[in-house]
C-alpha cells in the first residue's frame, strides 16, 4: 500500500510555478503581486454528508476544488493557490488503488483550467474527509462583499438553481425522476461549475455578491443581514432548468429551488443603473443571468408567487447541524 | 443543538484585528506588510489516529493549532492567520455541549500568545476532523527550507525528544510507566509548544530546518534527501527527558526517541562558526539546544552508539499509510 510520501509524490507534486516553494517543505511560500490583497477561503466534503461514499473519485476532485473556486468568484477574486489536507481510508487505497489518482487528476484539470497551483497540503489516514483551502488575489478594497448591499438593489442569479437539490430528491426518494431527466440534472451535483470569471467581472458593477452553497434563501439572507437590508423576491422570476419547472409546484421541488443549495451560482445585488451593462456582461460571457428581486430598506425576506402573494417556506436553507 | 452559525457566531468570531476581512463573508482578505512574503502550510488531526475520541478538548484546541505553528517555526515565520475546518459528529454535539466551548478556549488561547488571528474556516458534520491552516510572513527571501543544508554542518535539535512517544508506548501497553512518569511526559504528547520565536532567530545561523512531527530520523531524512547530503549521528547526545533516560535502551524506547514523532521541536542544521552564536541563542531564550551529530558530503544516515557502532533502527519513523 502507498505510504504518505508515496501519496504525495505520485499524485500532488505537479510544478507551481507561481509559488516561491510549492509542496515539499514545512511550508509553502507565496508572494502577492504589487497593489494586491490574499483572499483566502475553506471548504470541506465529508463523505456521506456531502457526497455518497460510491461518488467517481474523478468528479470528486473536481467538485472539491470547485466549492472552493465558488468562493473566490463571489468575492470577485482571481484564484491562484489552493492546499489540500485529505483524510483517506485505509480500506479504500487498499481496494481501490485507482481512486487517488483519479481524483487527483479531477482536481488538477480544474486548477490548471483556472491556472491554479496546488501548493501544499496534508495527508492522513481517517474517514473520508477532504478540506481544501483556497487563495487567491484581488484588487486591494476591491473584493465583492456581503455587506454593501443597497436599499433598492436588484437582485441578480446566475444560471439556474435546484437541479443538485432535485437529484438529491430522486436519490433520498422524495421525487421520482426519469432516467433521462437525472442523467441532465447530475452534473450540476457531480461537477458544478465555478463562476470565476463572472465574479471578477462583477467587479464594476455589483454592490454586493455570495455563493449559492446552502441554498437562495438561507445565502441572500447573508447579504441582508450583513447589509442590514430586506428583499422582495419573485419566486417565478428564479431561474430553473426545464426539467425542474416540469415538476413543480411540488412543495419539495420549491424547496429545491428555493433552499436546496448546492448549486454554487452567484447571487449578487447591483444598482438599477448597471442593469445595461449586467446583461451586457451575460451576453458576452454566455451566462445568464436573471433578475429575481430587490432589496428594500424595511428589513426581512419576502417571496411572492405570481399572484403577488407571500410563498410561504418551511425551510429557508440547508444547515449542517439541523437535527 | 447548536447550528453550523450559531457555532461560529458562539465559538470562532473573535474579532481579527490583523485582517482586513475576518470570519463571515465568503473568504477572507489580508495583506502582507511590504517586502514580506507569505507562508502558508496545514495539519489534520483525526480522532482515533492523531489523538483519543475522549482527549481532553480544551488541550486538543491548543494542540490543533500548535502542530501548525510548528510548521511556521521550521520556516522561521511570524505567524499571523489561522483558518479553521471542524468536522464534529452530531453525536457530540449532543451529548458534551462544552465541547466546542473548551475547544474554542484552548485553540484562541494558544493564538492570542502568537498573536495570530482566526480569520476564517468551516464547520461541518462527520466523523471528528480538524483541519487547520496557518498563514505567516517571513522577509523575503529568508525562509529556512530543508533544502539547504551544507556538508559538514552541525545538526542541532530543540528541547528533549521521545517524551510524547513515550506516552503512546505506555498507553499502547507497550512499557509500563509510573503514574508520576505519566504525569511529567503527558504535556509533550498533549500540549507541545511550537518553537515560534526560536525558529524567527535561526533565520541568522541556520541553513536548514524542519520540525519533528513524524520522528527524528524521518525528518532529518527529508533535510538529507532535499539538499542533497548525508549525516552521522550520535545516538548519545540525542537529547531526552531523565524519565526517557531511565527505560533506555529498551528497543521500544529507543524507537520513542528517535522515531517516535509528535515532538514539535525544530531539527537544524548551521555552520560550524556558528556555534557559539547558537549557544548564545539557547541562554538567551532558555531552550535547550544540542548538537547531535554532522551533516556529510557522503549520502545515508548513520546512527553511532557510544562505542562508535552503527546502531540498527527498524522503523525510522511514523508513516501515516504503513500497513
Amino acid at each position: 500500500m502507498l505510504s504518505e510520501f508515496e501519496i504525495i509524490r505520485q499524485y500532488f507534486s505537479q510544478a507551481s510555478p507561481t509559488a516561491r516553494l510549492g509542496v515539499g517543505d514545512d511550508a509553502a511560500i507565496i508572494s502577492l503581486s504589487p497593489g494586491k490583497e490574499l483572499v483566502v477561503s475553506t471548504d470541506t466534503l465529508v463523505s456521506g454528508q456531502h457526497f455518497l461514499a460510491d461518488t467517481d473519485p474523478l468528479k470528486l476532485g473536481h467538485k472539491s476544488l470547485a466549492v472552493n473556486l465558488s468562493d473566490m468568484a463571489a468575492m470577485g477574486a482571481s484564484p491562484r493557490w489552493a492546499m489540500l489536507a485529505i483524510t483517506l481510508p485505509r480500506q479504500l487505497l487498499k481496494e481501490n488503488s485507482q481512486w487517488i489518482g483519479e481524483f487527483s487528476k479531477g482536481f488538477y484539470t480544474l486548477a490548471q483550467k483556472h491556472h491554479v497551483a496546488l501548493i501544499g497540503g496534508d495527508t492522513t489516514s481517517g474517514p473520508l474527509n477532504i478540506c481544501v483551502q483556497i487563495m487567491g488575489e484581488v484588487d486591494h478594497g476591491k473584493a465583492l462583499l456581503r455587506s454593501k448591499a443597497q436599499p433598492n438593489d436588484d437582485i441578480w442569479i446566475s444560471g439556474s438553481l435546484g437541479d443538485a437539490a432535485l437529484v438529491l430528491a430522486h436519490q433520498q426518494q422524495r421525487i421520482q425522476l426519469q432516467s433521462v431527466e437525472l442523467e441532465k440534472c447530475l452534473p450540476a451535483l457531480l461537477t458544478p461549475i465555478p463562476r470565476i470569471e463572472l465574479g471578477q467581472q462583477l467587479i464594476n458593477y455589483a454592490n454586493s455578491a455570495i455563493d449559492i452553497s446552502d441554498g437562495l434563501l438561507a445565502d441572500l439572507g447573508h447579504i441582508l443581514d450583513c447589509s442590514d437590508v430586506g428583499a422582495i423576491i419573485n419566486f417565478n422570476a428564479v431561474a430553473c432548468s426545464d426539467i425542474l419547472q416540469n415538476y413543480l409546484p411540488h412543495p419539495d421541488v420549491i424547496n429545491c429551488l428555493l433552499a436546496g443549495g448546492d448549486d454554487y451560482e452567484l447571487c449578487f445585488t447591483a444598482s438599477t443603473i448597471n442593469r445595461l451593462e449586467i446583461e451586457r456582461l451575460s451576453a458576452k460571457l454566455s451566462i445568464q443571468l436573471t433578475r429575481i428581486g430587490k432589496t428594500t430598506a424595511i428589513k426581512g425576506l419576502t417571496v411572492l408567487d405570481s399572484g403577488g402573494n407571500e410563498l410561504t417556506q418551511e425551510k429557508k436553507g440547508y444547515e449542517h447541524f439541523y437535527t
